[in-house]
């Protein structure tokens, strides 16, 4: 079967990112050598702009607007990075947003996601009652009111093809390092599957050998069900820390990439991200948010069901940095 | 007079450092932009080998030691990221080294640096009793011994060049980003001067027009007193969080650097301190040590006797990222 993307879509991706993304540094630690064995590169992807690679796939998503969709502007539901994504890359490229979050949003998210709306004057974020209201109700009403387009958080071939972005310019980079060369295993966190869909396709055309593997939080695990199953498993918004990885499905686009080019899916618990996120702050001094330390978090713990990885060269992408200061500085006092 | 080393000390040094020591990256933010109407470029030490750059100093120094020398080892007294370096660049370099720390120093600091010893036998921590013992006596005593040659934290003009490369790299990557230029306001944070006094031979070199300011806290105004008076003025052990600038005076050999080409200093409080620390966690993600936040707090909060920075291209040095991660939580919470 076709896939939703395929490896020229994420280089043209690269293309449109080019002086607009960063180009998040490669960060290496002895530290993490010695604790696995492996030769461990690590994607900075909290270092992007709004603080997690979510960016990569917003600004290729609305890059690709028509004239006439750029006038009337995006809209997107998501109190999380998503958002945030959306709401900086539309100020980027001077058109109006609409963000739709629940009521009882953290109030520094909804200021966060406002604050990237800056200097656009038409753009606002709308918020509903989740328990009474159906947000998608009221994001499919807005959109036809407002004639604005929809661009949901992962499951869309221009979001999943700037998320690959993120895997092209790792391992782009971890070749050209000293003592590097292909990788040998990415590890990658999954949510809904936007992220590692596009790794995937990007590595498997820069290096068929590469196995990618995806980390789910214990609790929300659906991606590794589905893959056992061989069809998409829904499950209930899971309990876990890693609110990036709260879905309860992985996507129609995402999961049959997932299916094709992904090895497994492992799973971490809530105290395993805890420890790394420690250790990024130790070591590392570096801010990684809960979903951010999934693909670490399974390195460290050697997860069950990954190959062993002494002497291998191993990428992890940290996906994000966005977590409150205070939840954050309780987070590693413990 | 003659000051005690030349940009060519500091290239010299750059050379030494080359695929030791990291080229750190130069982060910027948009908030930071925002918040302080001038362009902000934060070279982030914090990102260094073993969290500071003291690195570069150390390495600079053990690097240059003969033959003879190297057998031998070297020596330092410290409690802080001198230790670290100290011990680290040893290891690289394969000597000895005996790092003197007083009994009471955080059991992490102790571990951190016999964690850098590691695989170099004849390494060691000594502990002495700050109460009863005299460090230099000890120092002197295991030197002569022991015929290890001691390297100071900040007063040697093998650690200031060394030192110097951390502006010498800011400069040159804020002259080649997009929109950049020469640097109008260098901030550096003070403790002994090392740090500034290579960082304001490599500024005055690179642009005569840079401005370099120095940054204490201030509890422990040493250097701004000294400058004031004309000579070195001795304050006792200043209560502050910034552990990195509870130096007593300059330097003998950094003073007269800071006097012929640091602009001024100005002063912080630890409140200020904790408030920068916050910002690096929240909007740009990296952990930096309260000593590392000085220069960006004298911006953040317009220390008296600062120019004004609106429109102006400011380099601040983000000098290192070492804090105890308890401790560290304890600061974010507030």
């Amino acid at each position: 079967m076709t896939l939703a993307i395929t490896f020229d879509d994420i280089a043209a991706a690269a293309e449109r990112l080019r002086g607009h993304a960063h180009r998040t540094p490669v960060l290496t630690s002895r530290t993490a050598n010695e604790r696995t064995g492996a030769q461990v590169y690590f994607k900075a992807e909290n270092l992007q702009r709004m603080g997690a690679f979510k960016f990569r796939g917003a600004f290729n998503a609305l890059s690709q607007f028509s004239p006439a969709q750029r006038e009337r502007g995006v809209i997107a539901f998501s109190s999380g990075n998503h958002a945030q994504a959306i709401a900086l890359s539309a100020r980027l490229l001077g058109m109006p947003s609409v963000i739709v979050m629940p009521q009882d949003a953290p109030a520094a998210k909804v200021a966060a996601t406002r604050g990237y709306q800056q200097g656009e004057p038409s753009s606002e974020v709308v918020l509903f009652d989740r328990y009474t209201e159906d947000r998608e109700a009221i994001g499919r009403r807005l959109a036809a009111e407002r004639h604005m387009t929809l661009i949901p958080p992962f499951d869309h071939p221009h979001v999943m093809a700037g998320q690959g972005t993120a895997a092209l310019e790792l391992i782009q980079d971890v070749m050209q390092a000293p003592g590097g060369g292909p990788l040998d295993v990415l590890l990658v966190c999954v949510g809904g599957g936007g992220l590692i869909s596009g790794c995937a396709v990007a590595a498997a055309h820069l290096n068929r050998r590469t196995e990618v593997w995806g980390v789910e939080p214990e609790a929300g695990n659906d991606t590794q069900l589905s893959l056992t199953r061989g069809e998409i498993v829904r499950i209930e918004t899971p309990r876990t820390i890693a609110d990036g990885a709260q879905t309860t499905s992985s996507g129609e686009l995402t999961f049959p990439v997932i299916q094709a080019l992904v090895r497994g899916v492992v799973t971490v618990s809530d105290a395993q991200l805890v420890e790394s996120m420690r250790f990024f702050a130790e070591r590392m001094k570096i801010v990684v948010e809960p979903t951010g330390a999934l693909g670490a978090a399974a390195l460290f713990s050697r997860a069950a069901g990954l190959p062993d990885l002494r002497g291998k060269r191993v990428g992890v992408i940290l996906s994000g940095g966005n977590v409150d200061v205070q939840r954050y500085a309780e987070l590693l006092a413990g």
